[in-house]
């Protein structure tokens, strides 16, 4: 399998960008194309002695920033490693695209060069987050800030295809996130929503408060992009600060020292569950070919997961799934 | 100061809420006028010697459930201890009322039977929150679901005079929820929201992302109803699974419970930092009245916490403030 990466995206790169291409070749059976400028990545290479071969590298001199508007991708950018990169997948020259830039123009970029799948309406971010049982799919985390039920109604369809495909679940449960768990909670969206995913073809268990989504009581979290963008930065900004405070306390005095060491190995378990890079990053559902969100600061490691994941996404026939729920779904969809 | 108290709301009514009636009596200086069912109030009174002195009863029978719909306090509920509780503040037989039971009644009540504020367009449910730093007003966190610009515009105006009143900072940071900080991100709601507060009276420190928001960047972060519960309860939500599961690490074994142990003094100082019982409950602001949502899970602590903050909410003037910098908004926002 090949995998198209961008050499230039995120805040690590190209370093962590390529270190992570080096062990994904070396632990999972993939080739990779390199799309980004020559010049710098050969010399990045050598200097850090990164043994990463075959070397494929589609040069391209531009990229676009992580500050800059998702729409200038078409446009001031439309040379940038991400566009590029993207030109490839769509022509087939690789199965996967993997990218740690700026995730507004990934969005755009993946919509207007690889397409919608026919039927979607939109494509929505899916990203994985830890709960203190099983992993579970939020949808959409940024893509689409306002939204319609019917998108919706098709979040929670293409997530029940990701987790049946990649974590191999019979029936995942999709929930809609809400302020309350009766039906006649949440905004008039929300509640439209509601009504549209009880006729779903896919196990709707019903609406499901933030409180308990850390708790994993349910595989598929459906949310419009302003919401589930909320929900993971939530997620994030109360885990680190806790877990920073946490730090704080450890090295606060001697005692407190060794009672972390003693700790060590249990805390350290703990803190792999709870790692989103062992998860990779987000997928790009509904799009006609496999696009992964990398963390924007990712390291080597989270890099090689994403790619991981690149590989998985590819693998097991995601897109082509989601191709016949979609039509399925019969003209009043399209 | 005299406080009127619902001694039926809440999931620990009406122990836990007379228990803490006592202990404020004794640590503040305040009068209780209890409402609700006087047969059971004086025997659970007397079955767990708790001394309550002096005991004023207004009694009805009736009392509203946590999942009762929140308008029927207007209709099939009129006659429950919240209702009552509201009318009695209403005429000014106390100066403040506090209630753990049914957020939405709770809300409906105050705004029909209290009544809102002459200029603001609706009342909010405020919460403190903890943070790394000092603790943050959170608002609107479920009141109004559905919000127009405006509506955000004033969370931040009476969020602003909370902050000055109750915390004493001479010029509260107030943030807008976004799922960006540039003023072109968000919802077209949001996007607007920005545009009217930048004219605002207030100190507008522009969009806060959730990420940062348990960082204490900000004193006081404006968001619909909607939002601003799920940033609620992702904050709850995160930081009680990952005690949960640190809780865990610490019983596992005969090594991890002595270091446990050595840490005990530190994570006791953390956990009162981060919990938000100290805090007592949530405010409504915008009724012509102090009302005071403690917590449905309150204990005694923390509902005697809950009508601390009465107290304070009622002798700082809020509500005359609000009004005052509601009146000079002028006509187009009547």
């Amino acid at each position: 399998m090949k995998v198209i990466v961008d050499a230039m995206g995120g805040d690590n790169a190209p370093l962590e960008i390529l270190k992570g291409c080096a062990l994904a070749v070396k632990e999972l059976e993939v080739d990779i194309i390199l799309v980004g400028d020559r010049e710098r990545i050969e010399s990045v290479l050598k200097e850090n002695n990164i043994d990463l071969k075959p070397l494929e590298i589609i040069h391209t001199a531009e990229q676009i920033g992580m500050e800059d508007d998702a729409a200038s991708i078409l446009k001031a950018h439309k040379n940038c490693s991400m566009a590029i990169g993207l030109q490839l997948l769509a022509q087939g020259k690789g199965e996967a695209f993997v990218s740690a830039g700026n995730t507004g123009a990934l969005t755009v970029g993946a919509t207007f060069l690889v397409k919608r799948i026919k039927g979607i309406k939109r494509p929505a971010i899916a990203s994985i987050m830890p709960t203190t049982k099983t992993p579970v799919l939020l949808m959409d985390c940024g893509a689409n800030v306002d939204c319609r039920s019917e998108m919706l109604y098709q979040f929670g369809l293409m997530g029940d295809v990701y987790m049946k495909k990649i974590r191999k679940l019979a029936s995942p449960r999709v929930a809609l996130a809400n302020n309350g768990t009766e039906p006649t909670k949440g905004t008039e969206l929300v509640k439209a929503a509601y009504e549209h995913m009880q006729q779903a073809d896919y196990q709707f268990i019903g609406n499901i408060e933030a409180r308990q989504i850390p708790y994993g009581d349910c595989d598929v979290v459906v949310a419009d992009g302003f919401t589930g963008n909320i929900i993971l930065k939530m997620y994030e900004g109360v885990a680190a600060a806790l877990l920073g405070s946490l730090k704080g306390i450890f090295y606060k005095n001697f005692k407190n020292k060794i009672a972390a060491l003693m700790l060590k190995s249990s805390l350290d378990e703990f803190k792999a569950q709870m790692d989103y890079k062992e998860y990779g990053g987000a997928v790009l559902l509904g799009i006609k070919k496999p696009v992964v969100k990398a963390h924007g600061s990712s390291d080597a490691r989270g890099f090689k997961n994403a790619i991981r994941q690149g590989v998985q996404f590819a693998s097991t026939g995601v897109v082509e799934e989601i191709g016949l729920r979609a039509s399925a779904l019969g003209a009043d969809s399209e």
